[in-house]
């Protein structure tokens, strides 16, 4: 389930679990003000280091982490806390909010569908320095090609505000990435509730099994998020400015309402188990009825007809002339005798006849 | 389940998604103080403008969502904040209470049954500011009627209060709509719970069903109602005086008794379903104990007239003149043996004899 | 479920909805200090007037809510704010504890079982002035008596004390009349326990659902009253004297410990479900071994005598001389080696053979 | 459940209920500094009196409360408060610490197994003051002894401390003795799992359920011990040095260990439950296997046997010297058929061959 | 479950339970700074004494509880508190950090699966002075070898900093142990899944609940665990330096990450177990409709069969040419019905036909 990579125990801090299969890192920059705009794509790890203190807005977007000497040369040169490295490369973490005395470690996980359909959870982790923010991803997800284009057509108060207000940009992009999932899980719970009132089959258990393992994922997922979003509009840290907390707490509020939504899948979820099970004893029960009907009818109308076919030669009976369509008579007395009393019990279609009958 | 609207992951903040089906706004405007009353409806949004710093009490009802250029100018006139108008525009939106530099925003629902029996749960957005209310409605619920009535009719202090006791008139008014629907709730959930006591009925399932559902909407709708609204009544506010923080207060109240009522029909759900399974496994015993009866009692008795049912040449017995009514008397004396057993395993109607038989 | 009454959504605070079926108002009136008591029913509402500012000590006993003129005179004798009248007449509201600038309100609740063996928790309101305190009961429950010859005798220093103290006497004895409800209901678990450890019947199921829902009751009820006595500890109101609150702290701890029982009885009835289904369980898997042994034993040998009961002509066994009592053997035979068979399962009373079977 | 005594609803503040059964006062009276140590056995209440204000050390230890006047005089010369007597008295509380101004009331419980083996939790009331402890006990426990030796002894720095030492040291030893019942709890629990796993028996339903029993009385009483004990450490109290408080954190993690492990054998007990009613819906549907197996082989041979013993006249197939092994084959066919498809369904012993079939 | 060592109840705090089975102590002390590096097992106690006031950093590692005098001794060089000694000693107890006047104890946990598989969760005593760090292991157990090579080889910060430091790098060692028995358990639990849902056997079973009793044993440590390092993070201490707290801080994270994981591992298995007696529950409604279609289609035929076989004299029937084939065609066309009723009923594979029948 869980495929994270840790250093081995006893590592010194900072020891990097670079994740198999993660690609090299490759550079992405943007310096930005109210005017100008550069972009480009940094072949080399050391065209960073004038940014560390340039005075306009600086986003250094690290896609991929898969060379540990360039991670660390990025960490020199923007003084990250070995910490903080340690928590961007040994995905994932639980999404955090840490203060660090050169900078504010937001780590924020965003849901993202596989081409096999399996829910995953990448994590990015973003670095809010004074005046530039970094991002590290596990590799290329696109979740951020929205705000390139805001920051590159200038829309919003985005080329006006600091890097804080970046960082919230781009953790508002990830948290609204939950929506769609989350309409889409309550979708199929909806669907799958509309088959189980209709006819609760036995197939539909898997999808059940399915979408609460879903919902498992993502509450693991979620409440840790929430939490830190809650610190983030509250907690005082020099690199989050008023006005971008005003913009958290929107999201904050995104996040709870997504949480709710996924916490009363949980609750139908729960329901239709609840529902499935009484259908199908319902359904052995009923089974059972049939069952039991016909062999209650059936077996003593048998015997009555072995009784006479025992070949004792004294048998007057046997003899009679009425003897055969008395018989058979009696036969179908007992069997309408039979009828009568299920149908009294209530065992033929419908509901039963006495409506206080306890069983 | 949740037919909210989004905007796409990646919006500048303030990004407005109309509603679907959401009507052309069409603007109320309630002007008051002690004395004097205006009312009209607004034909165009400018009409609204002298209204922003008018001192008497304007209340400006924006019933409809469906034209982004007159909900923009509205913020223009008024002040409000990029994300305040999200809120209110794309719904619904958990309740919640913020507080901005210009106004405080709060999100109330209320539960309003829809023509198809389906229970929804609209939210009006109200922006409180220093000489104004604000509400933005998706379309006309006819919440509000009875507050225009006592505005109009000059009852209570309403024409002498501000724009915050305007706000908890209206913020009173929708909690005061869940009572009807939890009643209804509730005496749902006793019908069906004296229809389960009397004759649980697998029919009775999907009202059951049902029922947990609209519990599990209430809850998911009512706690943030519930926090929002102790919210209200604590936290410091410029637009919120202390006289109406009492009221809101008795608000909070009738809050928190009705999601105390909804958490009790949750509980006795519970119990129901509980109750419904184990009556079907109890039922399932009836049959297979009245199989078992037949069964044990016929099968031997078939099974004793099959042998003299066999066509041996050499079968002494067969030529006895007694015989015949022998074996009659051994099926009798087997029948009631086997009778006998099973009253004694009280598998015949009532409590069985043996008090401390554990099985 | 929820008997009550409110107003009408939107209608102005301070709305009363009588309780349907409330008789008209009586007060009774008691004044007193450490050496006078006065005492008298009031046959009209102005015989009030005096007592809002007297210097002893008044208690005012309004039983019964059917008069709106007579609550909202005595409302305005003594200064009780419109949502405080509200709360004590729209009852039964949840147990609350506000102040308000003129007195301090406290709804307390009180269980009480009614002729019909159901379980009513009604309300009582009391207002606790400055040198007065002010009863509201929706008819006369006799929840008081005890206090009234308390107070008529001068027994401990409720004579002595202010109102704070004898509000603290009234709310104490409407919370130590839970315990015997609880005493009665733990009982009834207690042997409802007994009866279902000795033989799980099905007609117990009724009882327990009846103690479930006394339990949700309970809780609905109880943890709010328990909230309520924790703020009156704890929280500062001009109207409440520390020495009372001295008081109000054991009466909480009471409250506390009525609800440990009562989760306690919740615990034991989960429990109680829990070994009614499995013993269920237990005894269908016992009649269905009944019926496969059985079945399993003579099915064969009835189909054994079947073959010897066909009629063909050519079948040499029938000729033999000593066929039928080597068929006869074979029968005894197969049955005795389906006997071990089952006996070999564990089928057959007692605890299997294999202590490793896993089935 | 709860053998407790409450006085009468209504009663005056201080109203002793005396337990039933409980011994008349035997007072025993330890007076102690780091040089001296008087020990005697009151024989009248009045050889108190001179203990109120000595300067050493005084522990008055009450055991038995039959005889109200004894208690009313002790409450006189130590100036109890009426609230902490009624808590002494009134057995049992829910554990609590509560500051009165003249001493600190403590209540402890203790778990105590009967002879009956029932689980009792006897409380202890402490009450500690400036420079006495006074401890009232139901009846003489053996609780304490090991103290008493202690201070006998002079081991530890009990005789150079104060009384607040020493209620730690009297509730330290209280709280010790919860460890060996839970180790039995625990240890039945890990008897009755493993023979759950190996052969889950109904007999050991009963079990199960008193252990479940057992888990649910710790936790009520439990709880509020810790709560307590977590007050005494943190709440100031003028009566319970610093020093003591060190111990007094000591034991409150004690407790918590204690909570850990019952909440823990809850989890295990919810676990085998959940174990039994499964292994048993395995075994039935194993029987019922067994049952269909055989019916569905010899239903229809003995069919086939009927259709030949018919008596029609003319049946070709009776006349034909083949028929008769042509239709022992044909049953044979059959029977191999059947055993074959149920093989094939893999309801014969083991896994089932096909490994995706869903049923 | 609980292997643990307690005084007897009563004994005076600082009472030693020497853990059975407990190793003599031996003695390793690393002395270092910046420069220097001295390490050495002491062959006796008084080996120590010079350290407890030398400036450079010690670590003294006592390896093994079996000799009181030993630890007695060493509690009196370090001024170690006798509650501190206690809980060194009487293992296991709870996570917990509890500063005294002369050092900072922290107890932390650690995982080791044992060679019989069984989940143990040993203790380290942790005990940060000025100066020093003493350490108490039950029992050698190689954690804290990678911190020792660590030291030796001078990486990171480890020799230029404090004890505190020491002690984190112990601690966090310890917690990143927790991380591959999570893995190892999540695998177990997703190969049990993908089994459950290929194949719910009966077998599974077992591992099921040996999983959800590893989950039960990692949350009961697991949680206090993260309460404690929030502790540490937190609450102010004179030995745990600014910097360590950082450190601490990350080690937190990692311990509600492993939290985060179990509550999944759990919610998982609950679901594992759902479906386990769901698909039971469906698998016992297939096997019943089996039997019931056999049951139905055969026992009237046989029934047929059997008048056909009755001896009597006088049956018409018997003489006519067309009976026996005119029978045969009754018994195929009832054969045929039952068969269409079943396939109507939805019982013949596949889903039912009427999409709306409810059973």
């Amino acid at each position: 389930v869980f495929d994270d990579s840790h250093p081995p125990a006893g590592s010194r801090p900072g020891t990097l679990a670079i994740p198999e299969g993660s690609p090299a890192p490759r550079i992405f920059l943007f310096e930005y003000d109210r005017e100008e705009l550069r972009e480009f794509a940094a072949s080399d790890v050391e065209e960073l280091a004038p940014y560390a203190e340039s005075e306009s807005v600086t986003w250094i977007d690290v896609q991929g982490l898969g060379d540990e000497r360039v991670l660390r040369r990025i960490a020199e040169l923007f003084g990250i806390h070995p910490l903080a490295l340690e928590d961007a490369v040994n995905v994932p973490q639980s999404a955090k909010s840490h203060l660090y005395p050169q900078h504010h470690l937001v780590i924020a996980r965003a849901p993202l569908r596989g081409d096999d359909g399996r829910l995953g959870v990448p994590q990015v982790c973003l670095l809010v320095g004074r005046n530039y923010l970094i991002t590290f991803q596990e590799r290329y997800f696109g979740f951020f090609d929205p705000v390139r284009e805001r920051i590159r057509a200038g829309i919003g108060p985005i080329r006006e505000s600091g890097p804080d207000y970046l960082a919230w940009a781009l953790i508002d992009t990830m948290v609204d990435l939950y929506f769609p999932v989350v309409d889409q899980l309550s979708q199929s719970m909806d669907a799958l509730e509309d088959e189980m009132v209709r006819d609760p089959a036995h197939e539909l258990l898997g999808e059940l099994h399915r979408l609460r393992r879903e919902v498992a994922v993502l509450r693991r997922v979620g409440w840790p998020q929430r939490e830190t979003l809650g610190l983030l509009c509250r907690d005082p840290s020099p690199f989050i400015g008023e006005q971008s907390r005003v913009f958290l707490r929107d999201t904050s509020d995104h996040v709870s309402q997504i949480m709710g939504r996924v916490d009363f899948c949980r609750e139908i979820s729960v329901g239709l188990m609840d529902m499935y099970l009484s259908t199908l004893s319902h359904r052995t029960n009923e089974v059972m009825k049939v069952l039991t009907l016909m062999a209650s009818i059936f077996i003593p109308l048998t015997f009555i007809a072995g009784i006479y076919g025992m070949n004792f030669e004294h048998m007057p009976e046997l003899h009679s002339q009425r003897a055969y369509p008395l018989v058979l008579l009696l036969m179908c007395v007992l069997a309408l005798g039979m009828l009568a009393y299920f149908r009294w019990r209530g065992w033929l279609g419908g509901r039963r006849r006495r409506p206080r009958d306890p069983d």
